[in-house]
């Protein structure tokens, strides 16, 4: 078989980089674990109807066919009940979780707090952080009937946790409010039924100029020029906590939602602020849009210093219906982190790296063949403390079992000497001492392989 | 939306049972880690052409389109070069391997040690413990041109160090050798070139009888009926290390070959035999035949107690040539175990159990809604020493808060006192004692959810 060559938008990674993406994941975990949030994984397919419920997304789904499925099967799903029938990859983790609750929910206890770390599929064309294949780690609350704002606050609050411990470069939280947004424009005069006309127009303010947004609301939406001035002057808002209530005020519009939504987005920014460093920050941008039509609270979306041309990293909301079964509805609160989208960028041009390419903290030295089964025990001893271990492959001259430990960045040697001593070696200084394979162990930061951003990030 | 039904084939697990997979991949990722296994993730599909090299699983293949895609991109796959361009999901972690060893061997060091978790998909009729999505663990070490006999002996001691640490009934490890089936082969007058013949025909043992296999061995294949009763009889030999020799020499079959392969799967049984308890035991068993057409040293299989039905759970062996490029050839041994196979039908009949269905240890008692932000203070001090800690969603009466952490077995309930003071319960026992939020560590075993079997299993 020749070489083969990498499928473009399907990254893979070296052992050193996926040492590195399994930290990312590790991390998250931990957080999220410690704020009680439970494992799901939900299968990699739902029925096509489920993932075409939402319309815009259909050209991304990866339809799955059986390649020697009874003939019925073959079909090319041509709409109808067939929809049903025909499975396709999942494109996001939010879509299986709303069925997922759906499913089980007189088994669940709500709220029910999940985290869903896996992969989705999207048959996009692939560039830098968009993947046809990319890891999410999602975690939402979900109630059933009623679920509290404070569970708002809460998101953002373990997001930024999560990002204070990453190595990523400098992340920014944007949050906005459709209460606040709603609020604004009813006041500013804008009718209830217009609300959401203006909020996807007003979306497209990064594409086009804030006098095409201007032409736009008054000529297709209706409404008048100063009205529609005043939407635009609303995105061109960003605040932290304390200044958020006063520039709002200062733009001249009041309303009752309007009060209540500028209060809920304070609390958010405020419940993040104490993770404020120079890696993370937090701020109201009130010109981020995402699905504000659809979203019914706090709307979250996060940018990455230097790769802001990936778009959000890792974006969410408050939704009051994530799933209804008819008799019961079920609102939801959550953020879904990009885990590719954010780590893999970085890994391509090498921006983050792990401190060597295999779990292994120390090579067992081996003098020859007929040694290994003693020198097993050694090796065991050292793992019965979780100190990972392996035995020379070869009883290759001690110089080339030691470049086998520094190609692949293992720090420790362990050499078994006469009369059953033995000595261990820092490769990387050199420094070798008598040591008890029954008690030594390596200092703390040489028993996982560490990670590290480099001087750029 | 009506409740959804389950897809048959593809299983998802409620908090608790997801708990207790996710401890049996922890306990595999930390014995394979402290072996010196690093991970590897490959892409969930591969072109169709190398999925179906082998010929034989064409018909379990999930072939993938884009709902959208172009039109030359829609057609069926009709064999030829299309198969290059179709992908399709990957039914196992070994052709992936060896794609990947072939794509980056220049990045990567030899041996190669590597283990894998992922998911696989085949569309075959589901049953239990046969499943159309499913968990995979494998280990693999892979030598460029040449590689050790030691690491076939490795292989059985690395799985089962894993065993003797999974909550699963008692397993029973059971290897066979190429050598030493072909040596007797050999020795018993089967011509070389039918070697490969007899393998295939005595696979049938455990459908057909005895008769008819001997049958099919003089008619078929050519061999006398003093040859073909030679074949069977090796089928009926079980042993381990010590009485391996005696009972193939008891035969009367000669062979350098054979010496040799005894020889080799004594010193795999032998490596293992450490591990043997009343959980974990291995034995030569020269009835299995798992491709011993295709390896070339070492099998593997792995039966479990009670459910031998579900076939074999952990299987592999030795390969002379996993990949090749023409130029350079790479021989492995490897080992996969089929977690949700092994799993999927414990948890479904409730025989593994979570001592909880969330990581959280203590739920901190919520007095009144205005006391969330100062106790949350709490929640990060128990935190920051790794204990999970939520929030009372609710300020509802002290009775409900306790009914919420007991519905999901949360063992303790911190309740903030008077001036500062605090005290935790024990909901279990209702011990109620006094506690600092900057010291107090529940018991290490409370520490994170429990995992353990019924007395049926």
């Amino acid at each position: 078989m020749a070489r083969p060559t990498p499928l473009s938008g399907f990254p893979e990674w070296l052992p050193a980089q996926r040492i590195v993406e399994q930290h990312v994941l590790d991390v998250l975990r931990e957080v999220f674990e410690l704020h009680g949030f439970a494992s799901v994984e939900t299968r990699a397919v739902e029925p096509l109807d489920q993932l075409l419920r939402k319309g815009e997304t259909d050209k991304e789904v990866y339809v799955l066919r059986r390649l020697q499925a009874d003939p019925e099967d073959q079909a090319v799903p041509a709409g109808g009940d067939l929809l049903g029938s025909t499975l396709g990859l999942h494109f996001d983790l939010t879509v299986p979780l709303a069925r997922y609750v759906l499913e089980n929910a007189g088994h669940l206890e709500f709220p029910f707090r999940r985290y869903q770390l896996q992969k989705a599929w999207r048959g996009e064309r692939p560039q830098e952080g968009r993947y046809r294949e990319f890891t999410q780690a999602d975690i939402d609350v979900i109630g059933k009937d009623t679920l509290s704002f404070h569970h708002e606050v809460e998101i953002a609050q373990v997001i930024a946790e999560a990002f204070a411990r990453l190595p990523l470069p400098p992340v920014r939280l944007q949050v906005n409010s459709r209460k606040l947004i709603e609020g604004y424009y009813l006041g500013a005069g804008v009718a209830p039924e217009q609300v959401g006309d203006v909020m996807r127009v007003v979306d497209k303010i990064d594409k086009v100029s804030a006098d095409t947004v201007v032409a736009m609301l008054t000529d297709d939406v209706g409404l008048s020029t100063e009205q529609a001035r005043a939407c635009v002057a609303l995105t061109q808002v960003t605040a932290d906590g304390d200044e958020l209530a006063g520039k709002v005020k200062a733009l001249g519009v009041q309303h009752p939602l309007l009060d209540e939504g500028v209060d809920a987005l304070a609390r958010v920014l405020m419940g993040a602020a104490r993770l404020r460093s120079d890696r993370f920050s937090v701020v109201a941008d009130l010109r981020i849009a995402r699905g504000l039509d659809y979203y019914t609270g706090t709307v979250y979306e996060t940018r990455m210093q230097g790769f802001e041309h990936v778009g959000s990293i890792c974006s969410g909301g408050r939704y009051d219906a994530l799933a209804s079964d008819g008799r019961m509805t079920y609102p939801g609160v959550g953020i879904s982190l990009g885990v590719t989208r954010a780590v893999g960028p970085l890994l391509s041009r090498g921006l983050l790296t792990a401190s060597r390419s295999t779990p292994t903290c120390v090579l067992v030295a081996l003098p020859d063949e007929e040694s290994r089964a003693s020198l097993q025990q050694i090796a065991t001893a050292l793992r019965s403390r979780g100190v990972a271990t392996e035995v020379s492959p070869t009883a290759a001259k001690y110089g080339k079992q030691i470049r086998y430990a520094e190609r692949r960045g293992i720090p420790y040697v362990w050499f078994p000497q006469d009369e059953g001593t033995h000595q261990v070696r820092d490769i990387r200084s050199g420094e070798q001492v008598d040591a008890d394979p029954r008690a030594w162990v390596p200092p703390e930061a040489d028993l996982r392989p560490s990670v590290s951003g480099s001087a750029d990030l």
